[in-house]
């Protein structure tokens, strides 16, 4: 099979234009398949308060309302979407810009309601990995919104790490997958500050054991170990390492 | 060559939920090779005011500063491209949104700076055919926004009557196409209000001096004989015949 690398940036790219500028010649200059997924940073949050509509949120987990869905398939699949395509054409990269909803790339559940009522968000379930390939053998790069589709064609709100750990997956049947997050860490630091370079599954249940790897880090890594369950070669979180 | 339908809807369509709905069904129901543009509607304008920002006009035309770009970059390639998308999925039409600057499905030259400098704003001059027949020929239905890419990969907001009209003539070398502009009366009305069922350049300069065709009609008609001028089939104007 042949490879795919996978990358996934987030805010703190997509929000800094010299970044993603940075990180868009070093993308570009990588030899093969490659597909890019971006997560929405800040625009959607900025958008709705110009608009004057306040985030809605539950235990520290924000809904999306009808309202927000409107605003963030706006952000992410037009803003943001259109902004890095344009970005890497600059270098020279044929990127095209797609949700999950655009030939049905990505098809999600809307999230059941339990204690909490989500709204209008997806937990992925399926990907067109055919479109994926036609486009790679085409010479073209994907770019992907985290925005999906759901099985009555309803768009959906879906986190851009497990759109990107979802494309990973399902594509390691067609592809050898490579997952990078693009971290703004040099990667997954130990209570020393130095990078922790080969993390397996055993070694994650020590370090959330001992403190050394909390919060936010968790779920990462949670879902870079869930991807290579599921097939995918390797993942890597960092900053520069994941270009090597 | 086989048969490609284009078809091209704006305000009266996107803006109208019930007419989207109606329309979407009408356009899935179309077999062979179809594709879609679609303008912005008020979407843009609505939000430049909820935003605050006023809307640049010079001798009655719309400027397109950086801030406007980004509004309609986001409201057209975003919100009405995946709505669009999303409608279609429900007819079971595997739409693919796209705007002009994925894969430089459509090149533009930034207009010359004149009398009046319209900012970010694309005159067409190329089209990636390739990929369109690509995309065809694998069962996917093309929906594309008005935004285009420049020869220094910038994005430029094009008109869509204009986007529709380039994608019919750059595509005429690869199909037999037939242009359709959506509008919300039956045709082009005489004096009497009856349609007047076929034009041809010399109809149209007589309508023109007769003052039968007026204002808004007269470059739309223009644009139709410059596509027929280039190698387009057909084009008609008009609300329920053109899905005939």
């Amino acid at each position: 099979m042949e490879k795919l690398k996978i990358y996934k940036i987030g805010g703190n790219i997509v929000d800094n234009p010299a970044a993603l500028s940075d990180f868009a010649q070093e993308f570009a200059k990588i030899s093969g398949f490659k597909l890019l997924v971006h997560g929405g940073g800040k625009i959607a949050s900025k958008l709705s308060q110009s608009l004057g509509i306040e985030a809605k949120m539950v235990n520290g987990r924000r809904i999306t309302d009808p309202q927000t869905l409107e605003i963030v398939t706006m952000a992410y699949a037009g803003g943001v979407n259109k902004n890095v395509v344009s970005k890497l054409q600059i270098n020279s990269c044929n990127a095209i810009g797609l949700s999950g909803a655009d030939a049905k790339l990505i098809v999600s559940n809307r999230r059941a309601v339990g204690k909490i009522d989500y709204g209008e968000v997806g937990d992925p379930v399926s990907v067109n990995g055919e479109l994926v390939k036609l486009l790679l053998n085409s010479g073209y790069t994907p770019v992907v919104a985290p925005i999906t589709i759901s099985q009555t064609n309803t768009l959906l709100n879906t986190n851009a790490d497990t759109v990107a750990q979802t494309l990973a997956t399902h594509l390691s049947k067609l592809f050898d997958v490579e997952l990078n997050y693009v971290f703004e860490k040099d990667g997954v630091l130990d209570s020393q500050g130095d990078v922790i370079s080969r993390i397996d599954s055993s070694l994650f249940a020590k370090l959330v054991e001992s403190g050394e790897v909390t919060d936010g880090m968790i779920p990462k890594i949670e879902n870079a170990l869930s991807a290579i369950a599921q097939g995918v070669e390797l993942v890597k979180i960092g900053k520069t390492e994941i270009f090597e």
